[in-house]
């Protein structure tokens, strides 16, 4: 006979899942009602709306897709590209990757314009690619690189799409929160986030919002949607306002009583104090770091906040520190992807998790860490320089 | 700015969501762990297991898809089918429908077999159709009709699928864990269900079991699944075993806490015990139905005990009716869909919600609610014959 499942306690600090605010985990145990419960009907309203603030748009299309992130962005795919469409995709890390395989299960073809993992997506090889290839349907770029740490400049991207009447997929999985996005002000057709990363709910939606002119595309489409349960022309009618709202699926409900919760608290503190506080503790923890004598991966220009790609010292072995900090310290950081595997760590100060107390934490589990390992670093230096960021605040 | 939300007070007795234990509630609110962290993963070995134990399957490729029922469906559908093949889809209900629909957007062709609205699903015709058509791929029905109360045959429409050498696709969303759902000892080749239905887990998760004829049908594709969300070559080695395991998506970590917890309480009650529970308050909930003078529509033989479709008597107005019980009782019952709507209400007596307290409580509730219209039924007559029925048990 299997046990009831206790886990054991951890601090999240890896590319996502991040710590979740127990406030969303304790609204995640309220009684589940009816997905057609009147009372759930204006729930969702409230999801719509705290959802345009978070996006920073007055698009009507903008809801969670009642699945992980990779859902969302599947639903980006299949509903604005039809077979033989073509797409312009910008590849830097792993989710530029899956992007492109998601254009082609679509029976389109992917046009990749690449760029180096820890670089981000360079404007003029987009705007080159934009010249060869007016007949694209789509640029589709990710914002914040989950498996490298890099910004690419999505304003800029957005611009050079809308200047060439191609519309601009924006992948907001890891940015949303954590940096400024800007969904109506740089002109994004469409943008998909999860809720794992910086609004800090436990994983399991997917916030999608679809510009007018996206929905204009999807309600225009020639052949239907190859997804049944992600074809937003069905979707609209099961999310749309008041009584014309029809069943499409059944509504993950308490995955949605998490998602309102959080966006509640992320309204309480407001859009631009959360981006200055992932600034915030961002310089203190590459301060700390610094000071330890480790390095990180990505140039200071194009870093995200909330995710920090640390380069292993060498001769360090990756899966033991790693262990190490699980084991010893119960703290989770995230390995390296793809050809980043062994070379970097992750460590993730995002929503919740970016806060004083895990990055003074993290740095002494790290020091701690390391130096069981044996590796050369600095020791006792670490602590002194985050708390002399946290000095000039 | 917005409050948080505090469900009101309800007993779902509808068509799912069913209620939740508290068990479960609690088991979601629990902190949540990386989707990677060793825990989970011995987690997810034990979620593996039990819901083979559910199944009643050996199938190795047993797991919850990380999104509703209705995705669930899909998978089945894009990961079996190819353009151009050829499914046999049987009809008699809202869910064969979307059935034919997930058929025609793999571009495969479904050929329907058609039954009314409340009747279970004819083996002569589909043994008839399955002769005409050798070269189908599938053949897929919905052991329960959630849309009207009707169980099919499921062990016979398996074994007629498996004489002819085709694979049997079965929607088990309503029927696990309310009736018996026999996967291995009927054949059958790929199974999907629901975890907010008899299970009683908040709504989100879709468990599907796939024989290993349909895993080699999976493995020797010859195109690449339409979905990479749900392509089960990629998802087989992130849920496969040991450190083979590889990440495909973010797994909804609460969500499964509340599956695994479930699934505990299952086995701490027993399959056999499960069905017989379902049995039993469902012929109370009739007999006091019937003392009221309320008639059921589907035939005795045929009748899911976790869903009974009620006709809705001449001049009673079912809206009005509705709403009295979730305004003035706090329960929700189920509306009709499709050609059923206005004719029938359907009264889900599922999992947890599957108790004596329920049926009395609903019998008071709807007798209460039809006095308010002005219905002429019989009163004062239900308890006693439920409790009658108890009696005899």
């Amino acid at each position: 006979m299997m046990q009831p499942f206790h886990p054991p306690q951890r601090t999240l600090m890896g590319p996502g899942p991040s710590d979740v605010n127990p406030r969303i985990l304790q609204a995640m145990s309220r009684p589940t009602i009816g997905h057609l419960d009147p009372s759930f009907i204006q729930l969702m309203d409230e999801i719509k709306s705290l959802l345009q603030f978070a996006f920073k748009t007055a698009n009507a299309l903008t809801l969670p897709v009642s699945a992980p992130g990779s859902a969302g962005m599947e639903a980006v795919f299949v509903n604005l590209l039809e077979p033989g469409d073509k797409a312009i995709v910008c590849q830097n890390g792993v989710f530029g990757s899956r992007m492109k395989e998601n254009v082609e299960r679509c029976g389109a073809t992917a046009v990749v314009v690449q760029d180096q993992w820890g670089e981000p997506v360079d404007p003029a090889k987009v705007e080159k690619v934009l010249a060869e290839h007016p007949d694209a349907r789509l640029l589709a770029f990710v914002h914040a690189e989950t498996s490298t740490g890099v910004r690419s400049d999505a304003q800029t991207l957005a611009a050079l799409a809308a200047r060439q009447g191609v519309l601009s997929v924006v992948d907001a999985v890891t940015s949303l929160v954590g940096i400024a996005v800007e969904t109506d002000l740089w002109g994004i057709d469409a943008v998909y986030s999860g809720s794992q990363k910086c609004l800090s709910c436990a994983p399991g939606l997917s916030p999608v919002s679809f510009s007018p002119r996206a929905v204009e595309r999807i309600r225009s489409r020639r052949t239907k949607v190859q997804s049944w349960f992600l074809d937003m022309n069905l979707i609209m009618d099961y999310w749309g306002s008041g009584a014309r709202r029809s069943y499409h699926h059944t509504a993950p409900v308490n995955a949605l009583y998490g998602l309102h919760e959080a966006l509640c608290i992320l309204a309480e503190e407001g859009l631009d104090a959360a981006w200055q506080r992932h600034r915030l503790h961002h310089e203190a923890l590459v301060c700390g770091l610094e000071a330890m004598g480790l390095a990180l991966h990505v140039a200071p220009d194009c870093r995200l906040p909330q995710l920090n790609a640390v380069i292993i010292p060498e001769g360090v072995e990756d899966a033991g520190v790693r262990a190490s900090l699980l084991r010893d310290h119960g703290l989770e950081i995230g390995a390296g992807l793809g050809v980043l595997a062994g070379k970097i760590w992750r460590i993730g100060l995002m929503g919740h998790a970016c806060n004083t107390r895990n990055v003074l934490f993290c740095l002494a589990a790290l020091e701690d860490a390391l130096a069981r390992t044996g590796a050369s670093i600095l020791r006792g230096q670490a602590l002194a320089a985050a708390h002399g960021r946290y000095a000039r605040a």
